[in-house]
C-alpha cells in the first residue's frame, strides 16, 4: 500500500485540476479513476456539444459535425489527459475506489491507496433517470450517450428544458431532426425569469422544434417502427428515440463514505463548508474535502475547478480563503445564448433585499443594428436584465440573451463578484459598436444617474 | 434672433447625444450643423466599416456587401437622426456656425442664436492630409469617401497602418484588391504593443496584403492607367487610387472661438478640463466646454458620448463630477479584433509606476479549442496581456487580439475602471467554454496567487 499527501476520487474536471495544482507544489498525490481522466466534460458533455452547436451555426452537414465532435472528444481517449497528468506526477490509479477505513481507499477491491493530508471526493454526478413508465421498454439516450452517437433521429423527444434539454434540442433540430421538447414548468430554462425561457423556447420554435411547456412525459410505449409518447397534456405522438434531459444527482453511493462517519443520503449532496471541507453534523469531517457536482452547489465545469483551486489553496496554505458563489456564471450555448449570474429578481427578494430591476433592449445597440444590417435582416433578439440590492447599490445579479452574450455579458459577473457600485457603473464606457453598451441604459435606470 | 439654455456647435455623436439629454431635462437647445446630423460615425465612419467588415468576415460578394453599408448608412441621408433630435425638441439650425461675440452663434452669416447657459463646441475632426508630393494629381480617398464609394479598386495603396488604415486594407483586401498598406512606424497600430501590431500585420498578410511597416510614401505620381507609388524604402508601385489614413485633426479653425477669448492654434485640441470646460490661460471660459474630437482626448464615439453625459450631468446639475478617461476601451474590428485599455506596459512604465504584466495564450482556452475544431481547424491565434500597477494591486492597462476581443474583453475595462483588486480578480470564475478564461492564468501571475 503507498501513501501520498493527498488521494484524489474521480478524475474529472475538478480533480484534475487539483492534481495539477498539488502536484505543480510538490506533493505527493494519487487520483483515482474508473472512468475517464477528464471527466465527462471533454468526451461526453460540454465539448462535444458546443462543438455541435458551433457547427450547427455555421451550417455544417450531419457526418462532418459529427466528425468535428469527436475529433474535439478525442474519440472519448483520455490518453492525453491521463499523460499530462503523469508528467505532472499525478499517480493515477484505474478502478473504482471505495473509502475502507480512515486513511485508506481500496481500488476494485484488490489494490489500496492511503492518504496522510488530505481525501478529496470529487466524483461528479450521474443522470438521473424519471420514473416514466415504459422508458425501459424504448430507445433511450442520456446525454453522454446522444454526445458520443453518430445517430440523427428523424424523430426525437427531448425529456426537460433545463440547459441540456434546450441545447441538444438545438443541435438535432438544426440538423433535421423533428425534435418534440417536453417541459413540465411553464417555459424552459427554470431558475431563469420566464421572459429567458420565452425567447429561447421563440428560438427553438423557429428551429423548428415542437416546444411543449407544462407537460412532461406520463408514459412511453414501443410501437412498430418506433416510441409513443403519451404526455401529460396535449397529444400523444410517435419518435424513433427519447432524450432524458431531466437532470442530474450526486454521485456518491457505494463510496464507503460511512468509513469516514459520513451518513450518506442517496441522491444527496455532500455538504460541504465554504472551505469545500466535508461537514458532519454540526462540524468538518478532518483532512476530508469534496468539490464539483458531489457537493449539488453548482453544476458547471467551471464551478467545479473553482472549488478544486479552493482546495488547492487550503491544502498549500497560501491565498487559502473560503469560496465565494455569489458570482459563478451560468451559459446556456444555444442560439441566441443566455447568460446569467447570481440571484434572479424573484431569488432576491426571497433573500430579502429591497431589490432594483432594469432591462434593456439590446437590439437597441449600434452592435445590433450593424450585425443585422451586414446579414441583410433585422437584429437579432437580444435582452438584459439587471438586477441590483437598491440598499446596497450594487448589481447582486444578471441575464442576458442574446448573439455572443457569454462573452459581452461576463463583466457582469465581475460586477457582482467586485460589487462595483452603480455609481461607478455608470462611468464605465463601453466601445460603439459592442454588444456591451446594451449595459448602460440599464444601470443608468437602476442608480438614477 | 432666438436664445437657447444652450448652443451646441456641431451634431456629431456627442452633439447628438447632449442634445437628447438636455431637452430631456426640459432644457431649451439649439444645435448648429454644417453637414451630416449624427455626425460622421453612422454615415461615414463606424457604421459603414464595420458593416463591410462583417460582411467581408460573412464572405458576402462587393456588390452584397456595398449594398448593405449603404442600407445600414441609411444612404447617408440624415432625416432619422434629424427627426429624432427634433421630436425630442431639439432646435436644429442647419448651417456654419461662428461665434460672433460672446454670446451669440452666427450661422452662414445669415441668422443667429444665443446662449444663456452654455455654448459647447462639439465641431469634431478632419483628415489630415499628408504633405506627400503628388497627392493632388492623383485620384486619392479619405477613409469617409472609400466608405462612401462603391468603388472597389484592383490595386490599392493605404497610408497609414493605424485602426482606420488597418481595418479598411481587411475590407478590400477580402474583396479582392491588391492591398499595399504603407505605416512608418515599425509595425501597425502604433501605441498597442509590438506584438499586437505584428499579430495584425501577420492577418492582414493572410488576407492577400502587402504589408510594409518601417516605410512611407516619399511620392506619387500619376502613370498611364494608374499611380505610382515611390516609398522612402523598397519598391515602388503601382495602384489605382491611395487610400489616405494618416490620421485626424480638430475641426476647430473658422469657429470665431477668438471671440471667446481662446488662443486657437490650427490642428490644436480645444483644451479642457475633466468637466469638458474649455481651458483658458490658467482658468475656464465660463459658460463654454467642448467634448468629442475636437478635445483631442480619445478619438472615439464612445468617448464622445461620454463627454457629452459629462456635460449633461455638469449643465443639469445631476451628479456632476469629472471625467475619468483611464478605461476609455480601444477596438479595432479587424479579424482578429483588437482590445486594449488603460496603459500599455511601455506608457505604464513613464507614467513612473512599479508595472506587472503578464501574458496568456488565449488559443489554450476550451472555447479556442472548440471553435477551431467545429469549424475543423487549428485555434485561431489569440494573446491577451494584463498590465498591473504592483504596488496598488490592480490592473491598469489591458489588450487583447483574437476572436470576438471586443466583447469578452471588455470586462477588462471595468476592471481597470473600479480598480478591481488582483485578489478579488484571482476568484473571478468565467464560464467554460468561453473566452474570458483566458484572463485568469495571467491574474494569478501577476497576483502570485
Amino acid at each position: 500500500m503507498q501513501t501520498f499527501d493527498v488521494v484524489v476520487l474521480g478524475a474529472g474536471s475538478a480533480g484534475e485540476t487539483l492534481c495539477g495544482e498539488l502536484a505543480g507544489a510538490g506533493l505527493s498525490v494519487a487520483v483515482v479513476e474508473q472512468a475517464l481522466v477528464g471527466g465527462e466534460c471533454p468526451y461526453l458533455a460540454c465539448v462535444p456539444s458546443k462543438t455541435l452547436l458551433l457547427a450547427a451555426a455555421a451550417g455544417a452537414d450531419w457526418r462532418v459535425a459529427v466528425q468535428r465532435r469527436d475529433e474535439a472528444a478525442e474519440y472519448r481517449d483520455d490518453s492525453g489527459a491521463t499523460r499530462g497528468l503523469e508528467e505532472s506526477g499525478v499517480t493515477i490509479v484505474r478502478g473504482r475506489g471505495v473509502v475502507a477505513a480512515s486513511g485508506r481507499v481500496t481500488v476494485d477491491g484488490e489494490r489500496s491507496v492511503a492518504w496522510s493530508r488530505a481525501l478529496v471526493v470529487a466524483t461528479g454526478s450521474e443522470p438521473v433517470v424519471p420514473p416514466v413508465p415504459g422508458l425501459e421498454r424504448v430507445p433511450t439516450w442520456t446525454s453522454d450517450q446522444a454526445l458520443s452517437s453518430a445517430e440523427l433521429p428523424a424523430r426525437l423527444a427531448v425529456l426537460g428544458g433545463g440547459a441540456v434539454g434546450c441545447e441538444l434540442s438545438q443541435v438535432y433540430a438544426r440538423f433535421g431532426s423533428d425534435v418534440t421538447l417536453l417541459e413540465p414548468g411553464d417555459t424552459v430554462l427554470p431558475g431563469e425569469p420566464s421572459w429567458v425561457g420565452d425567447m429561447l423556447c421563440e428560438a427553438l420554435r423557429g428551429d423548428g422544434a415542437d416546444v411543449r411547456t407544462g407537460t412532461s412525459a406520463r408514459r412511453v410505449e414501443p410501437v412498430p417502427g418506433g416510441v409513443r409518447v403519451v404526455p401529460d397534456a396535449g397529444e400523444p405522438f410517435e419518435v424513433d428515440r427519447v432524450l432524458i434531459a431531466t437532470g442530474r444527482r450526486p454521485r456518491k453511493a457505494g463510496l464507503g463514505l460511512e468509513a469516514l462517519g459520513l451518513r450518506v443520503d442517496e441522491g444527496k449532496a455532500l455538504d460541504v463548508d465554504p472551505r469545500c471541507r466535508v461537514r458532519s453534523g454540526d462540524g468538518v469531517v478532518d483532512g476530508v474535502f469534496a468539490m464539483g457536482d458531489v457537493t449539488g452547489i453548482s453544476p458547471y465545469t467551471h464551478a467545479a475547478n473553482y472549488q478544486a483551486r479552493i482546495v488547492a489553496a487550503q491544502l498549500l496554505g497560501a491565498h487559502a480563503r473560503d469560496a465565494d458563489y455569489r458570482a459563478i456564471p451560468r451559459a446556456v450555448y444555444t442560439d441566441p445564448t443566455v447568460f446569467s449570474v447570481g440571484l434572479s429578481a424573484d431569488a432576491a427578494r426571497q433573500e430579502g433585499l429591497e431589490v432594483a430591476v432594469a432591462q434593456s433592449d439590446v437590439t437597441q445597440t449600434g452592435r445590433a443594428f450593424i450585425e443585422g444590417a451586414a446579414a441583410g435582416r433585422p437584429p437579432r433578439p437580444a435582452r438584459l436584465e439587471l438586477v441590483a440590492d437598491r440598499a446596497a447599490g450594487y448589481l447582486v445579479g444578471a441575464v442576458a440573451v442574446g448573439p455572443d452574450a457569454d462573452s459581452w455579458a461576463s463583466e457582469l459577473a465581475l460586477a457582482v463578484h467586485a460589487r462595483v457600485p452603480l455609481g461607478t457603473l455608470v462611468d464605465l464606457v463601453h466601445a460603439f459598436p459592442t454588444w456591451g453598451e446594451a449595459i448602460l441604459p440599464a444601470v443608468r435606470e437602476l442608480s438614477g444617474l
